[in-house]
């Protein structure tokens, strides 16, 4: 199934850049990067378990985001970009 | 329906804090920010079309990226939300 898994990591602290980088870290291993934040994950139940689990594990619940959207099957028909490539490199640079 | 709404927009310059601004000035008039850059918008369709013009109107396309999700009718059992309050202010102070 195709899950969007969207963050919002307070990168006040040191701890929250740290954070930021190991979230986004585990989202590469799932899935393909769209935004900076937005990431589209083709996951079997089981893997996206573990991807949940690990990224709870990350997060500060107090001031941290995490989001997931379930896309479903039919999920290419549920999605519309514009602008500036989709894909798009954890340094920061839009793959061309 | 439920329009999900991502987008990166490229704030190296001056211009693009001005877009920044702008594209999330337009979305909060659509619907509920739930992240920085991610808006959930119940919209009917002429009000898509009217926000999918207005934003396309705004961002950079060579610079920036605006992603539209179609979340459908049972978009409540789509999403999965952990970690900070959902509600999320623009000026960037969570709701309490």
């Amino acid at each position: 199934m195709m899950v969007l898994v969207t963050y919002d990591v307070s990168t006040e602290s040191e701890g929250g850049k740290r954070r930021l980088r190991k979230v986004a870290k585990e989202c590469v291993n799932y899935g393909q990067r769209v935004q900076n934040s937005v990431f589209e994950c083709l996951l079997d139940p089981a893997q996206f378990a573990k991807l949940k689990h690990s990224l709870c594990g990350i997060i500060d619940e107090e001031k941290d985001s995490l989001r997931f959207y379930y896309l479903g099957k039919n999920w290419k028909n549920r999605v519309e970009h514009f602008g500036a490539k989709e894909g798009y490199d954890p340094e920061g640079i839009l793959i061309t």
